[in-house]
């Protein structure tokens, strides 16, 4: 087997849910996996200088209607943006740094469900409690996933986790690496899909 | 005949640059024509508080390297990005918006004569001299056109053009207004074209 795709995420990110929705049809498709890599914009912003996208002056107002015009354009006729948003996303994120070594692939599944609890039913998934009841669905123990949100092991190889990505140069979310080579958005699918087809171009 | 799309530019970006070879064939497709509006993104970045793609930290590598790439992928194979890169953009802006009201289709085989000799043939565009010379090339007499470069009435025009753009919320280039709606960046042209398809979604 091929290496995966690294997928770089923040739970907060809209762009990185609609990704998170096709990029594993699009690995598949190349005879690749996944490999998710939650990581925390704020911390981003910092070494960048910048600002979420939608608290920038112009930028701000458009990306809010680029957000939902695109979540129509890829098949979520229904989407409105959470109310609180962005949010803090250590909670979830460390949800999925746990189970990737515990479970791989119910850690695939946790990304989506934590997605779609916070952009479809817009729960706030800041939240330990919430991540918790999340996770119970997918039939994870409530006890030992607050214990992995709380473990310093696990806060710590999640700032491993955000260190390196900053090391490899992810400024954005959704952000995939497919052998080395930085792809930024899901705008830039298309081109993934090229360079996975010929091996480069 | 239906509104033309409303096409920003810069003549420093890129991005703008593979956008402005594909914006007529678009509009061309749904009955369209192009109405082109350079700007300077140089007075957007003050009022967004940003600076030029390339020199932010991280976004500023991954972009020289993306917008290779995306040349590639659009069909330009030999892309390097010039030296000086980005430019001032003030002298070929007017002599486009002289030529806009003079001759409408002659403005717009300018753009992309002014555009390839910056992108293509790595001439400073930033310099009245290598404008002029290249409006030669298309048959526009090299006095009329320093005369338009030099005047007070078509740098008011430009001035008057940037304040309007960022009035309506342009902060990037390209950037196209279709009947409103707007669009940023070569990568919603897909949008784009279903927008124009389906009279919005």
């Amino acid at each position: 087997m091929k290496p995966p795709l690294l997928f770089y995420f923040d739970f907060s990110s809209p762009y990185g849910w609609l990704a998170a929705q096709q990029i594993e049809a699009l690995a598949a498709k190349h005879d690749r996996g996944v490999s998710w890599k939650p990581m925390l914009l704020g911390a981003v912003f910092k070494q960048t200088g910048t600002a979420p996208l939608t608290m920038i002056p112009l930028k701000g107002d458009y990306s809010r209607r680029d957000i939902a015009r695109s979540a129509r354009f890829h098949g979520l006729p229904e989407f409105t943006l959470p109310d609180p948003f962005p949010i803090a996303t250590q909670a979830p994120a460390r949800l999925v740094v746990w189970q990737r070594t515990e479970n791989p692939e119910r850690a695939a599944v946790l990304v989506k469900a934590l997605y779609r609890a916070y952009f479809a039913e817009h729960q706030d998934i800041s939240k330990a409690d919430i991540v918790i009841a999340v996770a119970a669905r997918e039939s994870i123990d409530a006890d030992a996933a607050r214990a992995a949100i709380e473990s310093s092991a696990i806060k710590d190889a999640l700032r491993r986790d955000v260190d390196e990505a900053i090391a490899r140069g992810v400024f954005g979310s959704p952000f995939v690496f497919v052998d080395g080579e930085a792809f930024w958005g899901l705008d830039r699918f298309e081109q993934i899909d090229r360079w996975l087809a010929t091996g480069g171009f």
